[in-house]
């Protein structure tokens, strides 16, 4: 059965639902359902009512994280027994533990962050990384959607709620932060920009081309990127300070 | 005459000087000195003694910016009338006034700054940018000069020392800058980490890898670099306040 073809309800066509929804619609059959009508279907994937939507066996939802515990609320009534629900947000402990206290017993949970998206993808997910977090379901199940997922070329990587926290707060939490704080400034390329200013204008376009709420909610719905700009500040305050009192020598 | 070979004097062999001396050979006759005996002899280069590479018609002084002041008032009585003088220094306003004000009417002066180094340069030279500012020069000469290094493969971009000094402090000033309040995190590689973070540990890598001291000089030295601390730091502060204030949800 691994590889093969399943049903998958994709519950929100945002920039990222559209791109994944695009994505497993190349191996799976896909019904896309978006509160906005406005929003594009995304190549391969059948347009389909809200309810449709979730009477899929697996249904994945692609909402905002701040939008995450009103849609649970909204859904937990409608879903099947025996649905198998996986969320796809940047932070993961707290939409794993919401879903644990708002979806029924009977409704299967799989914690994902896939961490890629219409800009790191643009040429194929093949060898991207997903961190897959079982929270509640049949050990089979959780294997089979692991092998799935490796079928699609994705790097799968077992990682608790917590640990993945942990590790983004200091990996794309800090990134996100240098990266939004220096698009404040509006550099400019520069003919004599070395390799590593190429690379700072690489992230500042990287990470300010996603939206801002997107960026306010990982770090408001991961509360390890509150230590993580504790020390960032500690850091840089200690740096200025080394300047501050610089004496300047003649000939300038 | 272009892309003869020309006798050309390397002052001083460390981190840089080192590197720019066996560039330099490839296409020249070179005779190196540093005053650290223990400074291995870069490939293709003839150790000499202070003397002897002051002598030659062409000096290319790679010593650290805050040692260009007593090294011009050191070599000025010692450098034959005619000469041409380049320096390498990573700032230009400050070292080509110093040249200007210190060395004899009868030295010929042109500033470069050579942007690369032992790590960006691992893989050859070819195609990376050299800044290069005539101050007191036969235009001839000039021109010859900024030939040799079009023929040793470097793109070369004529810039005045106060144009290189505002651009570098808003690139590489601000990378540098980066860099060093980064690698006081020690961030390390992770399973997690996005195209974008690793992008964010190649720059504190290369940033950390080159001295403290020439981190220190890029600040200090470049008078521009004051206003890009103080816009980075209102930038920084605006953006931590957004976040003190934040209510963290529930099921965190």
């Amino acid at each position: 059965m691994i590889g093969a073809s399943m049903e998958i309800g994709v519950y929100g066509l945002g920039r990222f639902g559209g791109f994944w929804a695009s994505q497993l619609a190349a191996f799976h059959t896909v019904l896309g359902w978006s509160r906005n009508e406005n929003r594009s279907t995304p190549a391969g994937v059948r347009r389909v009512s809200e309810n449709e939507c979730l009477a899929a066996p697996v249904v994945i939802l692609c909402v905002t994280i701040s939008a995450m515990e009103e849609v649970l609320e909204k859904i937990a009534k409608l879903l099947a027994p025996g649905t198998l629900v996986m969320d796809t947000c940047s932070v993961k402990v707290y939409p794993a533990n919401l879903m644990l206290r708002l979806l029924p017993p009977e409704i299967e949970i799989i914690a994902t962050h896939p961490m890629f998206g219409p800009d790191s993808g643009v040429d194929g997910i093949t060898g991207l990384p997903m961190v897959f977090s079982p929270m509640r379901v049949d050990e089979r199940i959780a294997q089979l959607w692991s092998s799935n997922f490796e079928a699609m070329g994705l790097k799968v990587i077992d990682m608790s709620p917590k640990q993945h926290d942990e590790e983004m707060a200091f990996s794309q939490g800090i990134t996100h932060f240098i990266g939004r704080v220096l698009g404040e400034l509006d550099l400019n390329s520069s003919i004599i920009g070395t390799a590593a200013y190429k690379k700072l204008l690489d992230i500042v376009q990287q990470t300010c081309n996603d939206p801002w709420d997107l960026f306010v909610d990982l770090q408001r719905f991961n509360p390890n990127t509150a230590a993580m700009r504790g020390r960032l500040q500690v850091a840089i305050n200690l740096m200025l300070d080394k300047f501050e009192s610089i004496e300047l020598p003649e000939d300038i």
